[in-house]
């Protein structure tokens, strides 16, 4: 169950437990700052399970003010954010999602959009031609200003008890999400997030991550450094996954899974064509 | 000047006058929540002048935990980060970067790498092949991994009175960025961060966003909503630059600059062949 903000536990025995939580046992705390914020950020947890119990008012007001006060590539907003509100349309959306019921459940379900329409609407209003539009990079700018801004809005929600859980499963038919939301020409949808107070029922727990010595490299970037972390995270996976889900599974097994076959990747191979139809051709 | 955690301002007062400022006065603060968090967020700048004051021990270590614990697309963690440390390294990039010298300036200087490399790592180790690799949607994973997990970064170094900046500017070149990084086949830089103690002759403000009808649907899309207000985000853009940048400029004009021309984007119309060079084709 989520903790409001005002039982979060502080002082170095929380911290050291926040690392040992998040890193499988696998890492020294030793010293270091501690506040509650990095107490929020370190405790984050994937929730699957929620009550539907709606959000307090003016709750998605302030996610979407913190999401907007990340920063944006040349300040260009280009992402928006559609909460979408009736039942039938989450219906579909869960469908798009492999039946992910969490989207039907959650009081708040957000659509995050990589959004260069706005720009488009701009200049057709000006009498301008931006030459920048259909490129790659602006593609990606778009879609890591949605991923700037929606990180925000978690921390946020994490902040006042809330939970909340990615879902990237949109992209499986970006087009069926594009028609649904009504996504003009030049936008169209990376991710959802589901928010909401955590069900008793749930059973969600801080996944431990990779050793700090496999993702943070000094100087210059070391590739022996994961493959020696490897067999270590192997086994604290397996630990928690058998503990959390429905059967243990190793990082080294979750990876061939999950990127071994086209298959796995649930229709995803069409993005780059689904994009272009959807106007953001990535030359 | 940045202010250290404590002396951070609460109540209703301060949600009031955080909302106007990242807002520019065009939204009513109405009710809601507040928390340090909140203000943490709301408060964000970017800041481009920095101490060469070292960071206290342990704050790299407890930013990349903050990173670590960021959602992440199927538990992949796509991404890693190189804290650049040598100097002459330093200026390579900030030449990359047209000439940005807080890149030399601040004292820690990470760059965020999309990274697929460590999978094909285990990949080769264990005798499978990926096929799922080489997709427009599993780079868009590690792009969005990275910026999710920056953004925990930014959000932790803020709460601790640090400031950051976000270096899109690497892309004008992931080659040479990843050459001078010594990146493995199958990652590239999306962006570097500055994270520091703002120099006193900063003047870094709180740049005001688009209103929120502009940036957020309820139930679909709806394209008038931003055209509606853009004139007000025009005047309090144009007010805020005419006071902490070189000149005044509206939304409208940036945007027509920014994305008006091929060599604003300064060499990343490239970025789709140069991405497939470095072991990551977008198909």
């Amino acid at each position: 169950m989520s903790e409001s903000r005002n039982e979060l536990p502080t002082g170095p025995a929380a911290r050291r437990e926040a690392l040992d939580a998040r890193y499988g046992g696998t890492i020294p705390a030793g010293d270091g700052p501690w506040n509650e914020t990095l107490a929020v950020l370190l405790r984050h947890r994937s929730v699957r399970a929620y009550d539907p119990t709606p959000l307090p008012a003016g709750t998605l007001e302030m996610l979407v003010a913190a999401a907007q006060s990340a920063a944006t590539s040349s300040n260009m907003q280009a992402w928006s954010v559609v909460a979408v509100t009736d039942p039938s349309d989450r219906a579909v959306l869960a469908e798009v999602a492999s039946g992910q019921r969490h989207i039907e459940e959650c009081p708040l379900f957000l659509v995050f959009v990589a959004d260069l329409s706005r720009h488009a609407r701009i200049a057709e209003a000006e009498g301008a031609v931006l030459e920048g539009l259909p490129f790659t990079e602006t593609f990606l700018v778009a879609a890591m200003d949605a991923a700037f801004a929606a990180q925000n809005a978690v921390v946020a929600a994490e902040s006042l008890g809330l939970s909340t859980v990615y879902i990237g499963a949109l992209r499986n038919d970006v087009e069926r999400v594009a028609a649904l939301l009504q996504l003009p020409p030049g936008s169209a949808a990376v991710f959802g997030l589901c928010v909401g107070t955590e069900a008793a029922r749930s059973n969600a727990g801080v996944k431990p991550r990779l050793p700090q010595a496999a993702v943070l490299h000094r100087g210059h970037y070391a590739p022996a450094a994961d493959m020696a972390a490897l067999p270590g995270y192997d086994a604290a996976l397996e630990r928690f996954s058998g503990a959390q889900e429905r059967r243990a599974y190793t990082w080294t097994q979750r990876v061939l899974t999950r990127l071994g076959t086209l298959r796995s990747l649930a229709g995803r191979d069409g993005l780059r064509a689904a994009l272009e139809r959807l106007g953001l051709p990535l030359r």
